[in-house]
């Protein structure tokens, strides 16, 4: 099997990586438009050739964009009209209403599959591309009833070789979903770091104090604005809806302090607590 | 070297454990008005025995208060009326301002030796205690030069015992920074983790999807009720300061996005991303 990393960084790297760790694939295609990431991903080897989007599509039978959400936008219509009927289109983007929405009546709308995988880490390019990125963690296939059975087949065959656990949603829920558990958390890291550079003037402070603690809640702050902000644009709705909800909890806690009411500020500690319960 | 730890806890376990891993004491006293934490303490085995806080007083060279914060006000100014000159107190409490105004005037003040590591986990109670805790992380010395000379040799020599860095600070500079990089970084944990819960009221699909992004920026909601509220009492004003600054960057934030001026956002998300210069 011939595949086509369009967008060659962390995503479409470790990818990469974790299939020619298995020998699952023949070739694997580079597609980039930028020149400097094409010739890291050829030196680290997760790409055998380059090739434009088109010459890849002429070439291969699995297409994976793992570019930022606006660029998958772009350029999945066009590549549905060019693709043939056994070929496969997939995407690995973080948002999916808006992007399905876009597709919904094309005549090639089978041959894509929707994969969102909840794993990633704050860095970004080739060079943070790891082999085992996805090991272990989940993958969320959406409107897969959508997809042509066949496609779906190559598709979920592809995944496999990456060791994740698979769960199927539709584009609505996992829209919700993933503003909860993903894009709140880069949101407050984000306005984490403005507040506490903002006040510490005095960077080499806070490297000396800094505590595992502090950098578990900032390091997401690393994140590419490149890759954030179309995910932010496209998913506005729920992000803003989630955190709305974000501000008024840490306004609760504003008003429990300034009237200095410890009791209810300990129970909400103790509610909040119940996070044990779902994360290990 | 007798030494006794006031509060068998994640910290003071965990100083028992690396000061017992050098055999650099010769008992180590255990003292907690917790029967429970004492007997996992004696299992555990970086205690030797147990005494009451009186006896402890008695027979140790150097008692180390490792206790919630307003406990170690509560017993402090008691315990330097009962120690001796060559005794020394030393405590590693998170806030500092109000504790040294407390004893400040104290005649035995020389004895005291305000230490806080910048180390921990979410976790608390002794089988919490990891005897390699705080190697490589920081220890703030306030006030030191308050203290005698020769107590606070006694305390550097039991410090250099975790191969930590040190750094000197006054009492109200160390409440105002550790605001920054410690207590906010909870109160937003706590926030998102009742964000979440409030709003994710299918906890299984919190689970699934929950990628280590997640998982760090809420880590933190895991901690211990019982530290932190009087963390929060006692460092009020400060937190207060900074909780209002997040505030105002989230919803600097929430504002853009309503007006969908994602030039702005932009460049605030690269202005955050300052933050990799500070921290690896």
């Amino acid at each position: 099997m011939n595949i086509a990393i369009v967008g060659v960084g962390l995503i479409g790297g470790s990818i990469a990586l974790a299939l020619k760790n298995k020998d699952f694939v023949t070739k694997v295609i580079g597609v980039d438009k930028d020149e400097t990431n094409l010739t890291k991903a050829l030196n680290i080897g997760f790409i055998d050739e380059v090739q434009s989007l088109n010459e890849a599509i002429k070439h291969t039978d699995v297409l994976i964009l793992s570019t930022p959400v606006d660029v998958i936008c772009n350029i999945l219509p066009d590549i549905l009209d060019k693709i043939n009927d056994q070929q496969v289109v997939m995407d690995m983007g973080s948002t999916k209403e808006k992007l399905l929405a876009i597709i919904d009546k094309h005549p090639k709308r089978g041959r894509f599959v929707a994969c969102h995988p909840m794993a990633g880490t704050e860095y970004s390019g080739p060079e943070a591309a790891l082999p085992n990125l996805f090991s272990g963690k989940t993958m969320i296939y959406c409107d897969a009833t959508n997809s042509d059975e066949d496609a779906f087949d190559i598709a979920e065959s592809i995944i496999d070789q990456l060791e994740m656990n698979t769960v199927f949603m539709n584009a609505k829920e996992h829209d919700i979903h993933t503003a909860y558990v993903s894009h709140i958390s880069h949101i407050t890291s984000f306005a984490l770091a403005l507040t506490v550079l903002e006040k510490e003037k005095s960077q080499g402070r806070i490297f000396e104090l800094a505590s595992s603690g502090f950098e578990s809640t900032v390091r997401l702050a690393k994140s590419s604005a490149d890759m954030w902000i179309p995910i932010f644009k496209q998913n506005r709705k729920n992000v803003m809806d989630v955190l709305a909800e974000h501000i008024r909890q840490l306004q609760n806690m504003q008003n429990l302090l300034e009237k200095e009411d410890y009791q209810s500020f300990y129970k909400l500690i103790k509610k909040s607590n119940k996070i044990k319960r779902i994360l290990k």
